[in-house]
């Protein structure tokens, strides 16, 4: 990888929450960047690797919605870069996995600003661990579909998702009736194993298990938040046998 | 999480490849480690946070076969782990994808051994990445399937993954004329973009990119070796468009 540079903008995975799934590199640029553009989904303690005087600017998105719009964050990482400044794009989790990475990356190669992306740990198989289920596991499940559960177009391939060995889905507030509904709808046995973790791998995580038909209740009871993400299939039974792990906070 | 003990197990999630992919939590458990007990796709660079005085332990596997039998490794960890020392289990990319880091788990588990999982960079999402493939992209796929083209049980539900937005496959040596038939006998368009991405991250990467009718023919003509991934679907033709991240080696 070449060396971090002035006007440089660089697409940063800052991983699922816990500070410590940071990278090295993520943590070396962090050091080195004049700016710091930041999502709501990035712990404060990894902001700490910054210098004191770079600039953070936070753009970011609460729930579904957007605080600031995607293209207004092309337009400040553009003009930041432009006055030759080191930007650090620091996005939770991964930037090419529902990040919006590839849309950043675009604007930035059409505007001949350039440019490097840097993969960071991805809440896709990080918070399931956190909630001790491995999500493929020999005899139990050799593939896995992550989807979201809130497209900006179309609906989700419901009967593609229902026939995943796991599923993992981003959620966003509120849709888990829908959601389960859906899958169940297209196939998917409602007695199917499903967990939901709220806020995984941080301080505050939460973890709900119940099958597939109760899930959208004991999430409702206990009034879970964002960010969340739902695991369905026969892995999430593992957490009863991996104890010591599931005990975590 | 907890602080690093000694008789405790860590599995370890390595990256993809590249040194400066590891996590902030992996080096310095690695820093502090009695015992390091690592696959073959883990870059020696890594190795180098351990101690100088640290024992580190082979166990690799050479493409889809075996060196060291996985009950041998578990004997292994939970003999290290009795004897009092701190032990780093480290895994190429992350341990619960494709990582058989569950079966070991349990393995600790069953022993009484405290272990922890510590989540790494996986392959999955940050080899595409490394070859400027977003495997999620608004408006291209909004999911993406992660699969194993060589399972120790079964055959793969190949209509599955054929209908998968994103298909990601790792692969063993020699599969792909026969996985890319299976894709394409299970209803995938012959057209679809297809990129092969060998010893994705590392210094040595090479990307081979053609519809998924020709791309087993162009990977047998380049003796593609091991890793490889698979990437199928329609976010493969964004390379094109993130030229400067795809002439990157």
């Amino acid at each position: 990888m070449s060396r971090r540079a002035k006007g440089c903008v660089y697409l940063v995975g800052a991983g699922p929450g816990d500070p410590g799934l940071l990278t090295l590199r993520a943590a070396r640029l962090l050091a080195d960047a004049d700016t710091v553009v930041h999502d709501r989904l990035v712990h404060p303690a990894v902001l700490e690797h910054a210098r004191p005087h770079a600039r953070i600017l936070y753009v970011g998105k609460e729930g579904g919605g957007e605080s600031v719009r995607q293209e207004d964050i092309h337009t400040l990482l553009i003009a930041q870069a432009r006055l030759g400044r080191s930007v650090v794009r620091l996005k939770g989790g991964d930037p090419f996995v529902f990040g919006r990475g590839g849309e950043e990356a675009l604007a930035l190669e059409a505007a001949g600003i350039p440019y490097e992306v840097v993969p960071g740990v991805s809440s896709l198989a990080a918070v399931p661990a956190a909630a001790a289920i491995p999500i493929t596991h020999r005899g139990v499940s050799g593939s896995v579909t992550f989807a979201t559960a809130h497209r900006t177009e179309g609906a989700p391939d419901w009967a593609h998702l229902a026939r995943a060995e796991t599923l993992v889905l981003f959620m966003a507030g509120g849709r888990l009736d829908e959601t389960t509904h859906a899958l169940m709808s297209a196939g998917r046995a409602p007695t199917t194993p499903t967990a939901v973790v709220e806020a995984g791998t941080w301080e505050h995580q939460r973890v709900l298990e119940a099958p597939l038909s109760g899930i959208a209740r004991e999430a409702r009871e206990a009034d879970v938040g964002s960010p969340a993400l739902l695991v369905v299939g026969e892995v999430v039974s593992l957490r009863s046998q991996l104890r010591s792990l599931a005990q975590r906070p």
